[in-house]
């Protein structure tokens, strides 16, 4: 059966630096007509640095659409035609201060499809070197280092409430068979 | 360190079914300004239903944000008040048409928090009973049953690329030691 929704008329509602918003009129499969509600977001990449201890690092950082601090993976928006690898290897230097010599792409997914684009390359980074980090502009966080099965706990524990994070660590535990 | 970000000022943007938008001005923590761009969302949830062959109910459903089809563990919006766990069981029976004799909650996170509010509850189902499912107006989707081994081989592989359905299928197998 064929589910495609055919655009009837599109209409944009906000053009942000981050996201931008568009309300498309659509024809169901049935025929009836309905509403969509949809936000393009340029992607982003996510990255579980793991160390030759099996520890892996974890950035505390305050997220506005929660007010709070949140535990996660390092990650961050892709620029406009960058390279994922490259944007989560220029990212991880910039949040941990570690440069990976072996990434590996564990998955790329959408975070939310029900509303938005957003997509996510999410790596295993491994061979870490300590890099001088230049930090980045605007960006405030802490970095916390715990072994994998310490994260892994946390995650059972339902003390982990980031999505990436939480696939992103069963993941690594997965291809590091631990 | 405090990594609040002050709200300064705060404008709504649109007013949506399914999302509220707004762009907040805040003041970062080392006294600088920048803006935020916000996506409200009610929240949702989402459901790993097992059955007693260790076989998983997955959904195809087409999705507007990325124009395709996108193979996803079954979920759906809370209304407006609902019980998560209620919503859950709700959406599974309209779903695939099975009701969860046993619902075991596996985690509650944040989708997308860089710029939306967006949590998901995300359940495992067992010991599911067949019920007629009322289906659910404006809902085209098909159901796909596999065994849980199938479901992880497909996540190795890369080829599920639905963030709640990666977390999910990974927390299952944990849960139930497979």
């Amino acid at each position: 059966m064929d589910f495609t929704e055919k655009t009837l008329e599109s209409r944009r509602i906000f053009e942000g630096k981050v996201i931008k918003v568009r309300l498309d009129r659509v024809q169901l499969p049935d025929g009836r007509e309905s509403e969509r509600e949809i936000v393009e977001h340029v992607g982003a990449v996510a990255i579980v640095p793991v160390d030759e201890q099996n520890m892996v690092y974890l950035v505390r950082q305050y997220r506005k659409p929660l007010e709070r601090v949140l535990l996660e993976i390092p990650a961050g928006k892709l620029e406009a035609g960058e390279d994922p690898l490259e944007c989560a290897r220029r990212e991880l230097v910039e949040e941990i201060g570690y440069y990976p010599r072996q990434m590996r792409q564990m998955a790329f997914y959408y975070s939310s499809p029900g509303f938005s684009d957003e997509a996510i390359y999410l790596y295993l980074a491994t061979e870490l070197e300590p890099r001088e980090s230049p930090g980045e502009e605007g960006e405030f966080l802490d970095v916390h280092r715990l072994s994998l099965d310490e994260a892994m706990a946390k995650i059972m524990a339902q003390e982990i409430d980031d999505g990436k994070t939480i696939a992103g660590l069963l993941l690594a535990a997965k291809h590091l068979n631990t």
